[in-house]
């Protein structure tokens, strides 16, 4: 192929045939492969000093802009279904890029949307959408102001599909902005809420499971609580909103980063009883389950209490609780202790158990 | 439905029913009103200054930024097939938002790309066109920074799929930058070389057409040219990348935002033979067909002969020619004087005669 050359990554005869399975996609060891390997090393090869922020594998980039770093992100939004109990994929995708700003310590500015429609989608259904992307952005206080639409052909069959991309721009918030770099062993893991809620609301729509009480997204714009965080003197080290992996993946990248571990007591870990029952039955454990208004935050241990207080006068940290420490152990990993008091490793999941999610 | 309330966009029984088409994914009149009826009231209508951005319906917004505005764009690829002569889906993701940017008489300084992989799609293909990306990211000079991956399902029988979304910030280099609101009549329309060539190729490829002189498409980063204009202290008074809808689409929306008319001199319009021929063949016309390497420029008639010289010294202004100017006529038509002297009225296409050529 005249577009390979011996700058192209070593493609071997083993690897000719590989193609994309459905677990490229999950957020797990095999997605993290892919983008290690295949995406993330031509794109940080170039002469551009910028172009090393590629290989950070951060959610957001911080470009410099003058006197006043972009804080720049992009994710793409392929949930199915389109609407769920608690939000729908617009709200997701406001969400999710404004979250992603968010937790760089930065406030986002203005979203770009750019929606990839599919042939067959009722209007109505599109109304509704972008009415909910409004109200979204309305409650993070930020403007849409570019954005692209394009149409796909739909076959005989499948559901209408929409796919939405938002990227955004925001402004650093703090001199000494988030990142693993400054997790140090004793630090705690808190996390501001029920978690594992939006995969579950999403799988059992799909499944179509009912609940007593039923499950709802927890689907959030973070903006606003993560901003109190900073305001309030807190020294956050990290945060990162469990997408996508969930809990685990965040804490499993954190070891990585890292070479801390990371101890779970699972006694601490807020989870709803909704939620624990529905990842019973989908037989998911609620610690790898995407989430979409959760934020794991590294504090030191001194933080703790004030963080955890201000967390809960929030409507969206109500439910606040400080489930794991930072450790120095060898190797790095993130251990679960159980209710009896057992220990178990949580293995970064191989592909996803659950697809589409986000 | 719950989330339809008294803000909705007063959905009629008799719109309940309207679906997405493909045609309204082609840059044509469907599209702009489906843009300008479902999607850009709901996101202009909040409180924030900068939500009427999502109104002026240009491809990029500057956004103020202490005292560097950022220039912000977003656009989705959806090309089929996503290798073709002279390009593929990477090397056209990245040029349309280098375009997008440098239109805006801005230089592009950091793009983000989010790719949604098809089920099945060969990773020696995926490899190919990360590799693409890189190199018109350096033909460019801009980094990719941030990125996203997600898969979709593709069911048995359909192609491969990738669709691309790219954003982009760039910072803008004239104190005048281009705007449709600083045309007048007598301004003349520039075009920086052969037209068509690049929606003609793609839809060859589909078609399985071939031609004795290969048609090969145009995708390449314009930023360095246009910034040679900006830097040689010709005013542009408006620039726009002749994508979806073509330099027609172009020129409608330019009589739709001054209220002034174009004329444009079918004799004087860049067509290279291959490229005619094969329009002939696909019963399209070159002016309505996609590029992604050619500018439509507005300039005073005093500045022509010197922004010729200048394109013409570099390749990719090699072949740009003067085809038309602004006059005061109304109604805001463009109008073609025809080889034999013929005038004929350009409808804007109502949707689109070839789609996912971008």
């Amino acid at each position: 192929m005249n577009l390979t050359d011996d700058t192209s990554m070593n493609i071997t005869d083993e690897q000719s045939d590989e193609r994309i399975l459905m677990a490229h996609g999950g957020g797990g060891e095999l997605m993290q492969r892919l983008i290690r390997e295949h995406l993330v090393p031509p794109l940080a090869s170039l002469a551009n000093p910028l172009c090393n922020k590629a290989a950070e594998l951060t959610d957001s980039a911080v470009v410099p802009w003058n006197a006043a770093e972009v804080v720049f992100t992009t994710d793409s939004f392929v949930v199915t279904p389109l609407e769920f109990p608690g939000g729908d994929i617009g709200r997701l995708a406001v969400c999710g890029t404004v979250n992603d700003i968010a937790v760089m310590g930065a406030a986002p500015v203005a979203l770009s949307l750019a929606l990839v429609l599919g042939e067959g989608l009722p209007v109505e259904l599109l109304s509704r959408i972008m009415l909910s992307i409004t109200r979204a952005a309305d409650e993070a206080g930020v403007a849409i102001v570019t954005g692209d639409t394009k149409v796909i052909e739909r076959h005989a069959g499948q559901p209408p599909a929409l796919i939405i991309n938002t990227a955004g721009i925001g402004r650093l918030l703090c001199a000494a902005p988030p990142d693993a770099n400054r997790i140090r062993a004793g630090d705690r893991v808190i996390v501001n809420g029920f978690i594992a809620d939006h995969g579950l609301a999403v799988m059992s729509a799909r499944e179509g499971l009912k609940f007593e009480t039923p499950l709802r997204s927890d689907a959030a714009p973070l903006n606003h609580l993560i901003a109190r965080l900073a305001d309030s003197g807190i020294d956050v080290r990290f945060m990162r909103d469990a997408t996508r992996g969930g809990v685990a993946g965040v804490l499993a990248d954190v070891c990585d980063a890292t070479g801390l571990s990371v101890v779970i007591e699972e006694s601490q870990t807020p989870v709803s009883q909704p939620a624990r029952m529905a990842a019973e039955m989908l037989g998911l454990d609620p610690l790898t389950v995407a989430n979409e208004g959760k934020v794991v935050i590294v504090i030191s241990e001194s933080d703790v209490m004030k963080a955890l207080e201000l967390l809960r006068t929030d409507p969206l940290g109500r439910n606040a609780a400080c489930m794991g420490t930072i450790t120095a152990d060898r190797p790095a990993l993130v251990e679960l202790v159980t209710r009896t008091g057992g220990r178990r490793v949580m293995q970064r999941p191989y592909g996803e158990s659950t697809p589409r999610i986000c």
